[in-house]
C-alpha cells in the first residue's frame, strides 16, 4: 500500500473547484462530497499504514499528517481522534468483508461452495492493510461502545463461518464434524495472514488465498472440491 | 492461570531458611536457588497474565508487583524492567516449544505422523498464557537484540511445520502441495488459538488441539489417517 503522496488529492483549492464544463448544478456538490470523501479515505490509508508499521501505541498522529502533507489539526476536519480513526480503519475492512458475505449469500449454493468462496475472498481480504486491521489492532484501544460494535461483527465473522458449514452438513456437501472449532480453525488460519503477510513479499494475495481454500476445506468436503475421475495409466 | 496468592512464597523470610531436617549441607543452597526461581516464575505468570489481560501497553509493574504483594522495587531482584518481563514471558512459550519439538524429533516416524504430533501439542501450548504470549505481543516492544532472538525463533517454528510437510512428502505420507503455504496454513490457524481462547471457556485445550490436529491434516494426509475401511450395511 502506498497512497502517500495525497497532496494534489487533499489541497483545498482542488476541493471547491467543480469539474469543467460541467452541465449539472448538482455535480459540484457531489464532487465536493466526493472529494471528502477521497481526502478522508486518503487519511485512513495513511494511518493504518502507519499503525502496521509502528503500532497504534507507537504510531502519532503528527506521523500521519505528515505523511499527508498536511497540518495535525486538519485531521480533526475528519476525525475526533487517534481512537476514532482506528475504528474507521476497522470498519473499511469490516465493509468489505460485510460486501463479500452478501455477495456469497445472494449468489447461493452448497454449504462447502459458500464456504469455499468464503476462504477464499475473506483471504484476499487479509492480505490487504484495511484487512489486516480487522485482526491486528486491539479493539480495548477504543471507546467501549466502539469496541462493542467490532466484537460483534467479529461474532458475526465467526456466526459466517460455522453456518455455512453447519449448512454443508445438512446438505451433505460437507462431513459431519464440529462446526464451531472448524469454523475457528479455518478463521484462524485467514486471520493470521493478516499478521504475516507482506505486500512486498513473494506470494501474491490470489496465490495465497486459492491455496488456502483449498487446503482450509478440503478435509471437510465429502467428496474432494474438483475431484478429477483417476485415469489410470497404461503402465 | 491463577498464579496470586503468592506471598508465602514470596516471602523473604522464607527464602533464607533450610529445609528442617535437612541432612546436606548442599540443600540450603540448592533450596534457596529453588525457590528463587520460583518466585522468578511467580512474577512471570503473574506478569503475562496481566498483560494479556490489560494489553502490554496499559498493564503496569506496579499492578504485577500488587497482584503478588510485593513492592514494585522488588521486581526489579528478578528483573532489569517491563521489556525484560515481556521477553522472559515469551522465552517460557518458547522453551516449551522447543522441548516438544525436540520430542517429536526423537520419537521419529512419517512426516505426516510428526506434523499430527506438533499440530496437538502446539495446540495444546497455545492454550496456556505463556503459549499465547508467543503470539499475543508485539516484538517491537523489545530491545532489538531480544526481538532479534524471537524473530529467529518464530522462523525457526515456521520451518519446523515446513520441514514436516516436506518429509511428508517426500515419504509419501503427505500428498504433494506447497509446503511453505500448508505450514503457514496450519500454524496460523494454531497460532490464533492464542487469541481466541479463553481457559473460563466452554473448550477444553485438549479438545480443542484434538479437534485441529483432524480439521488441519485430514486434508494433506494421502490417506486419511486413521480411515477405516468402509462397511457396506445389507440395505
Amino acid at each position: 500500500m502506498s497512497q502517500y503522496g495525497l497532496n494534489a488529492t487533499l489541497s483545498e483549492t482542488e476541493m471547491d473547484m467543480p469539474p469543467p464544463s460541467d452541465p449539472s448544478p448538482w455535480l459540484p456538490f457531489q464532487s465536493r462530497r466526493r472529494a471528502r470523501d477521497e481526502k478522508r479515505e486518503a487519511v485512513l490509508r495513511a494511518a493504518v499504514a502507519l499503525f502496521l508499521e509502528q503500532g497504534y501505541h507507537r504510531a502519532t498522529l503528527t506521523e500521519v499528517a505528515e505523511r499527508l502533507n498536511i497540518t495535525k489539526p486538519a485531521l480533526y476536519n475528519y476525525f475526533r481522534g487517534k481512537d476514532e480513526i482506528l475504528f474507521e480503519c476497522w470498519a473499511m475492512g469490516q465493509e468489505r468483508v460485510d460486501d463479500l458475505i452478501a455477495g456469497i449469500n445472494a449468489e447461493g449454493g452448497t454449504g462447502l461452495v459458500k464456504l469455499r468462496r468464503l476462504v477464499r475472498a475473506y483471504g484476499e481480504v487479509m492480505a490487504t492493510d484495511f484487512g489486516a486491521s480487522l485482526v491486528r489492532f486491539d479493539v480495548r484501544d477504543l471507546s467501549d461502545k466502539n469496541a462493542e460494535v467490532v466484537r460483534a461483527a467479529k461474532r458475526s465473522i465467526d456466526h459466517t463461518f460455522r453456518g455455512y458449514i453447519t449448512e454443508g452438513i445438512s446438505d451433505g456437501s460437507i462431513k459431519p464434524c464440529d462446526a464451531k472449532l472448524a469454523a475457528f480453525a479455518i478463521a484462524g488460519s485467514l486471520n493470521w495472514i493478516g499478521h504475516w503477510y507482506r505486500s512486498d513479499g513473494p506470494l501474491s494475495p490470489k496465490a495465497i488465498s486459492e491455496e488456502f481454500t483449498d487446503r482450509l476445506t478440503e478435509g471437510l468436503a465429502r467428496r474432494p472440491a474438483g475431484a478429477k475421475p483417476r485415469v489410470r495409466l497404461s503402465r
